[in-house]
């Protein structure tokens, strides 16, 4: 992982923008910076930069795993131990020392959308002014180097794995639950064969019915699958902690004329979208090819969410291809590429592939057949 | 679930304390004043109360899904739709609205923990005053009410079968990702039989070896147990949003010595922690009565956490049963009891379950043998 340059890059805008110090809280942004993603509970974890060192603040608890995985120059822990307590007691006193560091008055950095008001507050009572450092390293994150996009290839290929073998268990009378469960368990031994000591994160979600497909986002539940029912099975898989995105809507049956209408839009809404999208073009504009198919076919007010997002260490991230957003796209950029129409008393519509910008187009690193005949079970 | 009553006590206690509205943006607390809880991705949800009214921001594609659940007076949408544009466009245009309600100078209480900084320096902005509000929240959620306990002990049976399920499959070969796996399957079909249309949340993690077992909380990843590993496999179940936890500490083959006194050493140390807990003893005295054990065993200084947690809505809540905790125990709260211990070289050991507080002492809701004959695979 190239945390050297990155905290080179990061540093020359601290200089430029006279920033003295960062905090940084979102944990995403704290892993690509430093190498370290902890399972996160009710006990705050903290980066901090500053241009001397980089300083993680982990409770106890999280100590043994900080020291074998975090790529900084200082590991501060605090301790909830009787005995420790000649330590400090909690992430704030170490903020304290390392904010007192800088000369008064000067400007900390802090991710202002992800870090809480307490620890904002708590840094202006030392004379700090605040800036927002979360806008940078969010645009940082934009581009993947060749580490980023070789774990993004191979966590395509267990996503296309897992959801083959889940679609190979739909069927009528199947909840979405054990459908799920069916590919995690591929996950899993591929995963254990192939990438020995290797870490997974997974995403997965199968709404069914009418009302449950028209939620974009909802858990999996019990529901059984019936005869009729529209379904978007939907999963993300991240190998050590870069993720891939692969969904399709299948029909379990046969389709209505209005299923398989509403099936077509979406799949030409999509595949329009991954033949335009490419180094060059505006964001906004892969958002409009998408819904200029929904607009022909009836369904554009149905198209209720942006045609993508930026995707890698964060399940959804930056930059969006949503309409408003006229971001020039660039090679090493990555994204889910998902236009989805929510049609009430039909159901949910929505394939999601993820792509890779080249330097002449761009490249799928997820496949599973897109047509409807493929998608019927 | 008991919105209205939790609503009409958070009021008292902003008109006690002169606070005019409160902007809540812990999802779990949330779920705990609006029964609404979402696939929280990139996009902000806004709980937001004042006298009047509770209401909640959303983005486009939850609309479904809060119509549905969410038990507000108000569901304000923003949404991603080019021809949406009339309506507003994020949920900063909604606060400010509801801001705007206010009297100038009024004071707008925060969950400052969990509310970025960027959302309180907004309010700041409008001439409110800040205050926090999230300290009062995570004590009404103390003491658990019926309808929650009846949850926290059907998640408790499921998370005893997951365990079981899967500790079945624990043997030499097997990785710690195939043998979670083989429980998540029990679970979900345990669950689609049993609770129709529910919800369930779901945490597992198997970390082996002395490397990693000495690691609280690591993913589980795809190293294969051998014979001598000792593993602490670990989990919670949630169902319908309310979580119980079960973990056990096992030996591969058959233990050394010294893991067999370390072994000893949790196991009494949870054991004597369980029988003592009850309504009106103090948060630091169980933790105390659990660091004795290991004080006299000669491990004091590797109990590096906390005895416990409380446990619901959130994977681990407050109270903690942590050393410098004095707060007097009440019947109703629900705890996790788990004094766990790390031994360089020898690995992690440490027991969960799930306890209910009653009036008479407690009761567990969660159950697997906790003796080392029962624990060698």
């Amino acid at each position: 992982m190239q945390v050297g340059n990155r905290l080179k890059l990061l540093r020359s805008h601290m200089e430029r923008e006279s920033i003295s110090s960062i905090i940084v809280m979102n944990p995403d942004h704290q892993y690509y910076l430093s190498g370290f993603k902890a399972l996160l509970y009710s006990r705050p974890i903290v980066l901090y930069i500053d241009f001397n060192k980089a300083s993680i603040i982990v409770p106890g608890l999280e100590e043994a795993h900080a020291r074998h995985e975090a790529i900084v120059d200082e590991i501060e822990v605090y301790y909830e131990h009787p005995n420790a307590s000649n330590s400090k007691l909690n992430h704030f006193e170490y903020i304290e020392d390392l904010i007192s560091e800088n000369e008064n008055g000067s400007t900390v950095g802090v991710d202002l959308s992800s870090t809480p008001g307490e620890i904002v507050q708590f840094a202006q009572k030392f004379g700090c002014k605040i800036a927002d450092i979360g806008q940078k390293i969010v645009e940082m994150r934009y581009i993947k180097d060749s580490y980023e996009i070789d774990l993004l290839e191979k966590s395509g290929e267990l996503v296309n794995l897992a959801v083959s073998e889940s679609l190979k268990s739909c069927k009528e009378g199947i909840t979405e639950m054990e459908m799920d469960a069916v590919g995690n368990s591929a996950l899993f031994a591929a995963t254990a064969s192939q990438y020995p000591q290797a870490t997974l994160d997974m995403f997965v979600m199968s709404p069914s019915g009418v009302k449950r497909s028209n939620m974009p986002h909802v858990f999996s539940n019990t529901r059984k699958l019936r005869t009729g029912d529209v379904m978007i099975h939907s999963r993300q898989v991240g190998l050590n902690g870069y993720r891939a995105e692969l969904e399709r809507t299948v029909i379990i049956g046969g389709p209505t004329e209005e299923q398989k209408k509403a099936f077509e839009s979406a799949r030409i809404a999509q595949q329009k979208a991954l033949d335009f999208i490419k180094p060059g073009v505006k964001a906004y504009e892969v958002d409009k090819i998408a819904r200029e198919v929904f607009e022909k076919d009836g369904y554009g007010e149905y198209a209720i969410h942006r045609t993508g997002h930026g995707i890698g260490i964060s399940a959804h991230e930056k930059p969006y291809l949503r309409y408003d957003n006229d971001l020039i796209l660039e090679e090493g950029m990555v994204f889910s590429v998902e236009p989805g129409i929510y049609v009430p008393g039909l159901g949910g519509f929505r394939h999601s592939d993820t792509v890779v910008l080249t330097s002449d187009g761009s490249r799928l690193i997820t496949e599973y057949p897109r047509d409807l005949a493929s998608l019927i079970f």
